[in-house]
């Protein structure tokens, strides 16, 4: 308990000061070198780093003397006595997908466990107030993926998240995982805390927010970042005009995620936002598991692979802070930010794909290059890219832009990318 | 009558022989310069027509010995007797729309008038076993289409095709035009025998079936060719797995029309097929009327001004007989059969479209060039550059495949084109 109280201590003060979130506290940690340092650091030095003013830094400064040690203390002998773990977002425990989107929450708390299998997983979203055709779709579709072996992840809302999580529980052996809006002191709604104790046995129920948290509005948006964040895509079964699930849908596409839809009759208020969703091409339409599982397909292949040992399983242990890469806007180049292991990863990489080089390729920059080596005339997924790099998706994306743009790579359904054949 | 029997007879004649259909007898006029000349050509030298033998050969013959002349006679006097026009493929009088499809009809059947107007049309189709709200939502959307001033055409079927042209009919002075699948002699369903008569007064009841062919299965397949022929695009109401309005979208999309599905549940038989479309993006789901009309706007707008004399009127007087591009596969590369004066027509669009020209214009082969030419960076749909050009859709789409390929053009949504911007 001491070593997890040791590193996790510096984040739970620094995250409970005022005006502070996980972006902010990441800065910090990169800025001065890590949380501790943050912490010791004068209130002048904080309120100098870029973005922090003369306020932030008197509540840094608080956090730093002790304001909220009782609470913290009380939060970590809460998470021992009910077996909850406290995931940095560094730590190699911490779920590889999430630790890839934009602006990955700091911590996790996990009631359960999230094995290295559920990164093959599908969000299943929609609203509470959800058709009785809608649920059972859910319910039906989320048993069905649950037995092929993916996992399912949801809100434990009323509605389709019910629905979802009760469908994948309905399969014999399959996973679900909810994320909460609040605190995991508190299961919201109360009349789900049986389905959350079933959930835990299958999965884990899992919040980014202190263990305290009590429900409120303004903490399901950011959550449903996190439902998307752990899915290779997300499945809306109903959306009304403002319905929360677009959101999701929204996050998804940031994240460069597949997002699904079902269709529903225009007569119906629970099919506006989906219909929506495909009118715009936002999401595409799916009728049935096979269609998810075919858009699916190449990244279930690549994932399972990897989990069978059959290509080499990417190193996480070294993942450095990517402070850079998550205050990028999504279309900008980062600068180098890989550690030196992963470098050599990516060098051995390009090194083998070299001999398809193209005879034009001395006109890429370096980002540009090494991205180019690993496409083929075979469409590939951005988000095996990113495995491939261990780079951000902000950066893969800004980089096949770029490439895309000078008519070396084209772009296919659904996030994919190949060559452009001359 | 005269005037027209001379006219019609060889055609009336000749398409009545075993063996003969629309395309078969066209490829005679082409061959020996018109279809009288066919008739009275040698059995010998019709077998040496390409892709005829001596059966078809002696088929002819009967048919110029005058085998037919008691039925063409028969009609004709039925013909004058309902005020039916019997339209040739060549008049001025025969739909634009219509002529620019692969393989149009040699003939149409016309039981009341289409007007110029009537080129602003969308085709409404689904099942005849549709649900009630499948019939409520076609005529619903064809009667605000019609308000609109946009043609209904549909096939008078019951089911979805009737709700369609009852809506157009709703409306105060909507038009709406049925295509059928037998000869005019006779409406089929029997029970929409009133409804035709509605029809006749507010558009027309077209066949290019002789005017007592029975309804038979296998005359409807083609029929749905004419509706999406004579539309700017098809609205999908519903359609099961094997319903006949995916023939149509599969029609519409060959002729380079805008395909429209109504989405519906995942559980309604009745929606598989509409489902399928959109899933396939062979079809835009759309969920109004809005959607509709603001994906055809530009089309719309086009010739709204043609037809207010804001735009010069293409000539369509000396169309040419266009037997070679009928022929041709949907993306071949037809030799020029344009007519001196649709010649000059080009080369003044092309004189003052010349000023944007781009640099490496002189990369570009003729028919690149002059479609080129006829590019913005406003995105232009296919059927407006197949106005402007007179030429057929299949000539037009494979020169725009060639220049998107050298990446002169791009293509949008919906058969849209626009100039690829470095």
């Amino acid at each position: 308990m001491n070593n997890v109280r040791e590193k996790l201590y510096p984040w739970l003060a620094i995250l409970r000061a005022k005006h502070m979130g996980s972006e902010r506290a990441k800065k910090l940690e990169s800025h001065f070198g890590s949380v501790e340092k943050a912490l010791q650091a004068s209130a002048q030095d904080i309120a100098a780093a870029p973005g922090f003013n003369a306020d932030i830094a008197a509540a840094v400064k608080e956090a730093a003397q002790g304001k909220f040690d009782r609470q913290i203390e009380n939060e970590l002998a809460w998470a021992q006595k009910e077996g909850v773990s406290i995931l940095l977002y560094t730590d190699p425990e911490f779920p590889f997908s999430l630790q890839h989107i934009p602006a990955p929450p700091a911590l996790l708390y996990v009631k359960g466990k999230i094995l290295p299998g559920d990164i093959i997983a599908l969000g299943i979203v929609g609203p509470r107030q959800a058709s009785d055709a809608g649920r059972r779709q859910a319910g039906n579709i989320a048993c069905q993926l649950a037995e092929a072996g993916v996992t399912i992840i949801s809100g434990l809302a009323w509605g389709i998240d019910a629905s979802a999580h009760k469908g994948a529980l309905r399969s014999k052996t399959g996973r679900t995982l909810a994320v909460m809006g609040n605190g995991l002191k508190i299961i919201y709604p109360r009349e789900h805390t049986i389905l959350a104790d079933q959930i835990v046995k299958r999965g884990a129920v899992i919040s980014e927010l202190f263990y305290d948290v009590a429900p409120q509005g303004r903490n399901f948006p950011p959550r449903n970042r996190i439902i998307s964040g752990l899915s290779l895509g997300v499945l809306i079964v109903e959306a009304g005009e403002r319905s929360g699930a677009l959101i999701t849908a929204k996050y998804a596409l940031e994240q460069g995620k597949e997002v699904f839809a079902l269709p529903g009759s225009v007569d119906a208020e629970t099919s506006k936002g989906t219909n929506k969703l495909i009118h715009d091409s936002s999401a595409m339409l799916v009728t049935s598991v096979e269609d998810i599982l075919f858009e699916l397909e190449d990244k279930i292949t690549f994932y399972r692979n990897e989990l069978e040992g059959k290509i080499p399983k990417v190193d996480i242990t070294n993942f450095p802070a990517r402070s850079k890469s998550i205050d990028a806007a999504p279309f900008s180049l980062d600068t180098d930010t890989r550690s030196p292991k992963s470098k050599k990863k990516i060098s051995i990489l390009v090194t083998q794909a070299t001999e398809a080089a193209h005879p034009a390729a001395d006109m890429l920059g370096g980002d540009e290059q090494i991205v180019y080596n690993l496409l083929s005339t075979e469409p590939k997924h951005i988000d095996i890219l990113c495995r491939e790099l261990n780079w951000p998706v902000s950066r893969v994306s800004s980089v096949l832009g770029l490439l895309e743009f000078k008519s070396f790579a084209e772009r296919e359904s659904g996030m994919r990318f190949r060559l452009k054949e001359e």
